[in-house]
């Protein structure tokens, strides 16, 4: 086939698969000929047959464009409709209620940046992160969880993986032991895992992680990994004799405890317990905390709170593992809280997720399932008898997308259980129905 | 000190720090007493008192505001002034010319999308990459690479290291051993070393990697990393022959080869080689591109192209390093793709480049330096005699952001030589005071 026919059937190819774009230029002759490195007239020749058949059309001195009969991709509807448009599948854990960020205030915000860019916001983003969005956090922490710190001390990373990362590299070295909650986030594990540290599950009972296990067991442990707030997933609340256990532990034996707060703003009864990084007199503690629950996960930006002390060596390692954030969604959010929006959502998250909860708490109740009590968090944990796996993949067969509480579990044995989130159940008929469908699936 | 005394300390604090933006609105106080977890009329206290003293005002129903007289920040102007105003400094490497990327245009083609999004656009990325921006990716190689690949084989990461994270993390065993360039760019190399990686340097001439050098001393190698197009930092090109050699190595010893093509945009003289990518019959090239240098390095952009094969093995990766570039940002770069736009902007950047080289370029000949003929690149390598670090340490103590040769090596051998960008300068007569000034500081 000569050359000029296979770049016209590559331009076809092209249009067909939607990669180009009906009305949209095409780089002059000479230019492309540059690019492919052929003669200009071999790419004429190209451009000569997709007119003649009607895939491409002239315009003069404008140049030549995809014909907009040629292909119905590109319009304005298929731009919007460049990602699924399905709905989060029911009970879907992980997201935030999707129909309650305030989408059109966002963009107003990030217009605005747009707008007061200069050229110097095209370069890399700080490796350390963006100081007016360190200096945004540190205040609403200040405010929000008693947490007094500098902006000095606080680390962007690109989502919760992405800084535990971080700190694994500052602190860790291979063979080091580390606590983690049993049932707990699996996820974060291979960060552990890759970097040579040795997993010591705990278990979790009513008052949250058991520190006194830990301490029995592994007390020669340099990490512990919590969710002190509501723990993930069973939702319970770390006792504040056990968060002063966990500190002495860790200031006599120069141990570092890294709190996962990631959805401590939604607590539904009693007072919310203060986090373990505002007890943390020794500096033993690593606050992680997220956008990824309290705005949207497309954000990807998470960020650390790190004792004084440790800021050199931190700052040190973002050279290997530098904030890779981009500038502008950096500061919009810096803009976000500094307006106070960010307060102002989750006071309203925090009415929608408590009726949400309560909507199919109630419902899975009618339906005769056991819903474990919980405090706060962004889950549901209901209690099953026998296999939960078995379970599960029934409901996951009828679409519904519910966890087994087993794949939580490091260690084989304890209880079965179903985890599922509530954030995107958008009205009391519409958990009723779900529960409904879950009953009808599993039993 | 009184609860409410300390509260409005804390908040004159945020306000004369700038956290608090002159004019935004406070939490009421019930949800400030919540957020506390003390009294209301411990936080009415507070609030009374700033007051007072001017600090807040009351804005009838609307709420408690800062007052605009009590900062002078959070102005218009202080929005824009949240990053450094300093532009890049002389011969400042690793970025593309500042001044010449249309922000207006981007900020046009964002502000569309941000339009366009759906609530569906909150929700993670896709953990190998946008399909959109991969198509785009793959249409993009495909006329201007001549590399014939599907969307599929494209991974997208948050910028070159994590992309060569991903690899690693997929291909290689500890105890692996990786050819690099020498001299190269060091960055990387901490990637390779965290997996247990086995560094082996092997010599750059004028022709590339010596690919027979790596075959004598290290045959058993797994992997190759190299820049064929415009060697970093030395500017030669892979030749031909070499390129053949490096494939047949690969092939024979099903090793990985992978093709760092950052900067292959930029080529001045003579037409450009394909990559080695387009002649990986053998199916043994990875791929790597970035958005740093053809658009701007805050995007924390770049993607991997990988053998179909290979595509569940990567696929399987990312589950633990997802993509984490914001939705948003992907999608814009895929509109800028496929309208052209990225197209155009190359071109200008090659006229743009072209000039500026040679304005540098002759501006250190005058001066008397012995600038590398190079072919392609976005950086310029002059010889010296004697210490290079030497003559770089009195550069940058005047001011100019030049760097040692020696400083990209891995052995301590080799000649010296200063190397250094020509992307911002944006004028002769600036190349000529650039350069006279360099002269001045190192002689």
């Amino acid at each position: 086939m000569p050359r000029y026919q296979q770049i016209a059937r590559q331009i076809k190819q092209a249009i067909g698969d939607g990669e180009l774009a009906a009305g949209s230029r095409l780089p002059s002759s000479r230019t492309m000929a540059q690019e492919l490195g052929v003669a200009r007239a071999t790419v004429e020749n190209a451009y000569g047959e997709l007119v003649a058949q009607g895939w491409l059309e002239r315009r003069g001195q404008a140049g030549t464009f995809v014909s907009p009969s040629a292909t119905a991709t590109a319009s304005r509807a298929d731009l919007a409709s460049s990602r699924p448009q399905g709905a989060p599948m029911p009970f879907q854990m992980g997201l935030p209620a999707l129909d309650a960020f305030p989408r059109a205030l966002w963009a107003r915000l990030m217009g605005r940046r747009l707008r007061l860019q200069t050229r110097y916001d095209l370069v890399m983003p700080e490796a350390t992160g963006e100081s007016t969005l360190r200096q945004a956090i540190a205040d609403y922490l200040r405010f929000s969880r008693s947490i007094d710190c500098q902006p000095e001390q606080i680390f962007i990373a690109a989502g919760f993986q992405a800084a535990m990362r971080l700190a694994v590299r500052t602190l860790a070295k291979p063979g080091d032991g580390i606590w983690l909650e049993d049932p707990g986030y699996r996820y974060v594990r291979p960060v552990f895992a890759d970097a040579g540290m040795v997993l010591h599950p705990v278990p979790v009972d009513d008052e949250g992680m058991q520190i006194g296990y830990g301490l029995d067991n592994y007390p020669q442990a340099r990490f512990a990994l919590l969710t002190p707030a509501h723990q993930s997933p069973l939702g319970v609340a770390l006792s504040l004799a056990r968060r002063h256990q966990l500190l002495d532990w860790a200031s006599a034996r120069q141990s570092w405890v890294i709190e996962d707060d990631y959805d401590s703003e939604f607590r539904y009864h009693g007072k919310p317990l203060p986090p373990v990084k505002s007890l943390d007199g020794p500096e033993r503690v690593i606050y992680a905390g997220t956008f990824s629950k309290s705005m949207f996960p497309a954000l990807r930006t998470a960020w650390l709170v790190v004792p004084q002390q440790q800021i050199a060596a931190f700052t040190r390692q973002t050279r290997h593992l530098p904030c890779t954030v981009p500038v502008l969604i950096q500061q919009t959010i810096a803009d976000f809280l500094r307006e106070g929006h960010f307060w102002r959502h989750l006071k309203k998250m925090r009415h929608c997720y408590s009726e949400r909860r309560v909507w199919l708490e109630n419902a899975l109740s009618k339906e005769g399932f056991e819903v474990v009590p919980q405090e706060g968090g962004i889950q549901l944990v209901m209690r099953v008898q026998g296999d939960d796996r078995e379970r599960v993949a029934k409901a996951r067969a009828a679409g519904l997308a519910v966890q087994a509480l087993s794949d939580w579990r490091i260690t084989p044995e304890g209880a079965g259980g179903i985890v599922m989130s509530f954030t995107n159940v958008v009205s009391e008929e519409q958990a009723q129905r779900y529960a409904r469908r879950l009953r009808q699936a599993i039993t």
